[in-house]
């Protein structure tokens, strides 16, 4: 193409001059996890734009998990900064999931990449096996296969937590958030959980001797016993 | 606390009924990226909302990175469903970062994770590695640290791509995108690139023979030198 000397001119729109005023702010100010940002009206004004404007930068923020959602706080009440990564990976792998431009397959691979390295990591670290067994002892009580997920989806997710890497932990949860239909669907379809059952006594055991190769194994059996169809 | 019989309300603000609505229809009509959605001004008249309220969800799916802003396209034409992964989950990770709650030691550790697993599946698929092979020119050309650092990127991000796992890939893209500040100050600090050059060939090499072990060590190793005070 010709070059004729002019350049497209890049048009941003008012809600993305107000993001990128907070972001400068937060990096500059210091401000952090329960701060309060200005209200909406007192934004505005000083800004120089709607309120709509703000509103809308307010729900990208909230959409990041950067701050919370002011529900019954009346207009005069700042967003609170906040810390919530998880529900905002959760919603992004959800929605491109219903799209179809990610396949289950991919967040399957992902999940065993994470779990492998965060059992490595919780084994090494000698890491405090709590929470495991409390998520074990609620899948041996669980009646219906939602509730038993909910109790297999806290024993993932807290060996995850254990690795101590929030990024990873909330990594993990989203993935198991955002596939939870489909593990309700495996489980009614395996019937029987005892498999599953000696699977993660095995995990949590390995752990808790401080076994990293064993734990990542058991973790790969794990997830070929729970999803056979799409595990390689 | 005593149970009173009473439940909580739960206040639903009106942008999340029309997000509902929206995810609902893509999940139920098969609606999938390059689809269009209705204009603003239809679908606000059809579910009985202010364009405000049907604004605020739009945005909220653009920062999701499921629809396309539609920056100069006119208040007729309704958003572009399309599938940008990366570019949302950079905002995030940008923003939690900037804000403390997430630490970059816990970004270089997820990376080094991702990096070995793709590393590996590239290595044993016997992956095409002619972009590996191009961002390593642009690196050897590279006048400064910035430039340096985003065929770096390239470099690393086509591992990533390599994997043939997109969800990865969109992590990879993320993780980079939002310690490209972080990347620049360690390679002005490092001043002279020839190790990174030495390892990024010994990670090619081992790719195209397809040895993975050797590919996943190269990676640590990699790792370790670009991030000596970080890495463990």
């Amino acid at each position: 193409m010709e070059d004729t000397g002019w350049r497209p001119v890049k048009r941003t729109r008012t809600f993305e001059d107000v993001l990128a005023q907070i972001e400068r702010r937060i990096a500059e100010d210091g401000l952090t996890v329960g701060d309060r940002l200005p209200a909406e009206r007192q934004l505005a004004e000083q800004l120089g734009v709607s309120r709509s404007s703000v509103r809308e930068a307010m729900r990208v923020l909230e959409t990041l998990g950067v701050v919370s959602s002011q529900v019954g706080r009346g207009p005069d009440a700042g967003a609170v900064l906040t810390s919530r990564p998880d529900s905002a990976l959760t919603d992004l792998l959800r929605l491109h999931l219903g799209l179809a431009s990610l396949e289950m397959r991919e967040v399957i691979d992902t999940r065993h990449m994470i779990e492998q390295w965060a059992a490595a990591q919780a084994a090494t670290a000698g890491a405090d096996t709590s929470a495991l067994a409390a998520a074990l002892a609620g899948m041996d009580g669980a009646r219906t296969a939602e509730e038993f997920v909910e109790y297999d989806t806290a024993f993932h997710c807290a060996i995850a937590d254990a690795s101590g890497n929030r990024l990873i932990a909330a990594i993990m949860r989203s993935l198991r958030d955002s596939m939870r239909r489909y593990s309700v669907e495996a489980v009614q379809r395996l019937g029987d959980t005892s498999v599953l059952r000696a699977d993660h006594v095995r995990i949590l055991e390995a752990i808790e001797r401080g076994e990293a190769g064993e734990a990542t194994e058991a973790v790969s059996e794990h997830l070929a016993h729970a999803y056979p169809s799409l595990f390689r």
